[in-house]
């Protein structure tokens, strides 16, 4: 019996009679069973793709897509999944569009919508504003179906608004589950999501608020780690508290990165505008203030490039090191050691620690934040093996469990405050 | 016998040999027998969608678009048939290609066309230009075809030019077919193509153009109005009179709004440029001043925006009643029964009529204007009955068997002078 | 038995096992077999399309395009092919896309490639730059699917680099094999690429070294004419002299376009940069000095604007005239003889006529220059037989066996000087 064919019966026994004609804007709207759908349907699909099996079952139809904000991952995430799916992906461009001379959002809706069997949109950049813009637009859809004016009803694929990135969380969860073997190994694990130093313009709140709301719902003990002024949208933490209660994990919210770090098995740095500008930005938004969201922007990147940050190479274990020994650990051996070490991240990793030598010896850095960062990057560290290894000159990556998840994330020195 | 079945047995007594290879520009190069050709394809295809049954023709194959106006509507249309069939679009962006370095339209043609099966065009903006460059690069195409430089030759589906846009004037053409029960049912209605206002800059003329060259086709009563100075071109209208003549129904032109609407079954607002301003723009065009063409457009929004406008709620009656009484039709009676007016229009009728209410408190709207607004709103409306309605509070939309071809459409109070 | 089939059976003797999962650059990367199997595939594919049968390959998958410089001819030629084997097209517009905002090649090349089956990247502004753009983004995607994080490993077909271009010449070199009738008939044909004057900004070295690399493997006698300062890449000189050695054909350099020209069987007309322009915009890309590339660009522009040059009318001879008679060739023959020439050309000769015939009554062309423009226009040309014909009045083009490669291109006065 094939995976798919296990998967399929899988999906059988699921509640999912709601999901068909019904469009996707948060995950917490959806059941258990219909998350579980989406990635049985997920993992089918991959295994199809695996054995070389047509996973095409659309003849024709077209996949909207309105990108309201940039994006690259996303729009080809969309266009690959068309394509897996046997529809044509057709760009809603408001720039060469005529919408900019006055059509409003519901005849846009209905007028794109002839061939449409999906419509995906990204409207993320005004706390308030994507989720109605999405609305409105699937509202207008629906009429139009009823009265006859679509012969078919497009389904709404949230590509990010304000509130939730479902697609790229649910990929990310999904990548955990198969990394830990399966949903039942996820109980305890905690999950670290993190603010991170971006030099760029203030980003949505979307993808830690779809995090906590998600992750939660999977006994995970999920902590949210930001400087004060990062907050999130406060209904979206009592999702999160609601779900970590029903599902027997936890979550709590920390000013202090060491602290998420701390045991993390997941860690997700992430960088997300300040939500007292994503508020004045909507306010501008509406105000139709084009001038002052340029300004708010340029202003978000001054004080960003102003904070104290140092970067922080952020590594995830697969399994913590029962016990380990690394007295007598000196700025030298360390040195020594990332000579030896080949791998792809290694000339990034000795570059880095070059530059934190440098800042220790003009007393900018504490021995003991490059001791940790040096920990962290080698969790199974041992003073007497490594020393070994040097002389031997023979130590390398493969003999390190490690899988890193994200690196060079900068992160501002709020943990050494 | 499915519909399609039947569509296809009316289709073999056509005389339709010349339409393939061949390009289709303006409805009036077509026969009657062609014309009946399209929509009877049309109404399969819609049948075999209806019904989920394949309607690809093409295995491979691309629809070429090239958009030298912006385009929502057609570019998605265009995008919808395309995909219908089988054919994928590849849209040519003049100004993401080297089309600006120098290289000519006739050299360009060629280039696009190695797998196109169908190219389509819109270039509108200018009076003489817009089928130039349509006819020119089809021609070099031809020539390509000819020479063997291409191995197919594609066909051109106009998506307007500055003569017709006779993709939505045959879609508007069938729909109204549809709305009649059958083209039988033509005979005598009233079509009043009228000119509207529009907040934007100076529209092409090939809407009109092509509804007057179209509906005079069917034995129906087509008249055109617009205000002094927004004639369409001549020769359109002389096709129009032959078409009326031939079919035993009648083509005029009136510069009064009040009279094409009078006893109309259909209405067809759209804005269009002056006639003189369309000529300036093209004598610039050529001259190639662009910043006169900017100009001119300010020109023409700021000539828009001073001209005295009244917001025109256009409603078309399926069914003209037989008889209406409307004696003591009071500013009273109108407020009181369009507070209990519950449907999606009712906000905004009610919004307009307060502002008519306020004009004519400052005695700058006449009362005749405002009861004839309503009495179009409400063809059916009847003084006994709405006050009985008033009474029991249960007046819906539901009673009135209006259909909204059009909503919110501004004119110009060129029928109040 | 088709002529596919026969084509298939060729390629079956061909050694083209490492073609496969492997990257094309350059033509000198590759195997004479394995430009032969291009070159077969190319045939067969014609071949099934002018019969009518699906070429589709795919059932699914990408095309992904990378345009970092303007495109037309290209980018309709990959849509086109990719359209023909049954990929979808999916353009990745820098602009559009987050890439602005600092995510990398490599992070890119992974997340852009999940659907991806073939890569097609133009980047050609800048030397040394275009091809390591194309290299880190190969690297990173083999790096992605030895990891797993992608599924299948996507083939780059580079669609113009700062060195090559090889889809260009490869088509040019199959149109010259088909033009001529087979690879066997070009031994000994002489091939002028020769620069050429362009309105437009400082163009790509990678077309003059494309053919200069691919023509030379072919047994031809390769002349490559330009004026000073607008030499090639040495390396690829080098190349050339390597594959005229090896074939039995030549390879040389030279500065005056009369000898470039002088019994070419074959000439290709091309505008480039100077090199040393060509370096200062890498350096200026390498500073990131992007007001310093606009300078170099407005001031290439004037420095070509400045130059003295004659329009150049270039023809091909299929086959050269046994002997020409032309004595007696005045300006009043040469006139009379244009004056009853018929054909696309004859109106564009005669003007052209006329604008030298000005200069030289202005003393500012010499007789020799214009004769010498008329005599390559028709080669086969003998004053007797002009005479007769002028009298008969029915001289027209069918008589004239020149077949135009490339018209209307103007090169400087080197060759006067």
């Amino acid at each position: 019996m094939s995976k798919t064919v296990e998967l399929a019966r899988h999906l059988e026994t699921l509640k999912i009679n709601d999901m068909y004609k019904n469009d996707f804007y948060w995950t917490w709207d959806k059941t258990d069973d219909e998350i579980d759908a989406v990635f049985t349907v997920a993992d089918a699909l991959r295994d199809l793709r695996e054995r070389n099996k047509s996973t095409r079952v659309f003849d024709s139809g077209l996949g909207i897509s309105i990108f309201r904000d940039n994006s690259t991952r996303t729009r080809f995430s969309f266009a690959s999944a068309c394509n897996l799916l046997g529809l044509e992906v057709q760009d809603l461009d408001e720039k060469t569009s005529q919408i900019a001379h006055g059509e409003t959002v519901r005849e846009t809706a209905n007028m794109v919508s002839f061939m449409a069997d999906v419509i995906g949109i990204r409207d993320d950049m005004f706390i308030g504003e994507g989720h109605k813009y999405q609305k409105t637009f699937m509202d207008a859809v629906k009429e139009g179906y009823r009265d006859g004016v679509l012969e078919q009803q497009p389904t709404l694929v949230n590509l990010q608004c304000d509130v939730d990135h479902p697609t790229q969380c649910m990929a990310d969860m999904l990548h955990v589950i198969h990394h830990f073997g399966g949903v039942e190994n996820l109980k305890g694990k905690k999950v670290a999501m993190t603010w991170a130093y971006s030099p760029s313009y203030g980003k949505p709140l979307s993808v830690p608020q779809g995090v906590i709301g998600l992750f939660t719902r999977f006994g995970m003990d999920v902590v949210l780690a930001h400087p004060e002024g990062y907050e999130v949208m406060p209904e979206i933490e009592e999702i999160a508290k609601k779900n970590a209660e029903a599902t027997g994990g936890s979550y709590y919210k920390t000013n202090s990165m060491a602290e998420a770090f701390k045991d993390a098995d997941i860690v997700y740095p992430k960088s997300w505008a300040p939500f007292a500008a994503m508020e004045e930005r909507t306010k501008l938004y509406q105000q139709g203030d084009k001038a002052g969201i340029d300004a708010l922007e340029k202003e978000l990147l001054a004080r960003m490039a102003g904070q104290p940050t140092y970067t922080f190479e952020v590594i995830a274990t697969e399994k913590k090191p029962e016990k380990r020994s690394y007295a007598g650990l000196t700025m030298e051996l360390m040195e020594d050691y990332l000579a030896i070490w080949e791998n792809e991240l290694a000339d990034a990793a000795r570059a880095k620690f070059a530059e934190m030598k440098a800042k220790h010896e003009k007393k900018e850095l504490r021995f003991s934040l490059i001791k940790r960062w040096f920990l962290e990057l080698f969790p199974k560290f041992d003073v007497k093996k490594a020393k070994k290894e040097i002389r031997e000159k023979k130590f390398k990556d493969a003999k390190a469990p490690y899988k890193v998840v994200k690196v060079s994330v900068a992160v501002p020195q709020i943990s050494a405050k």
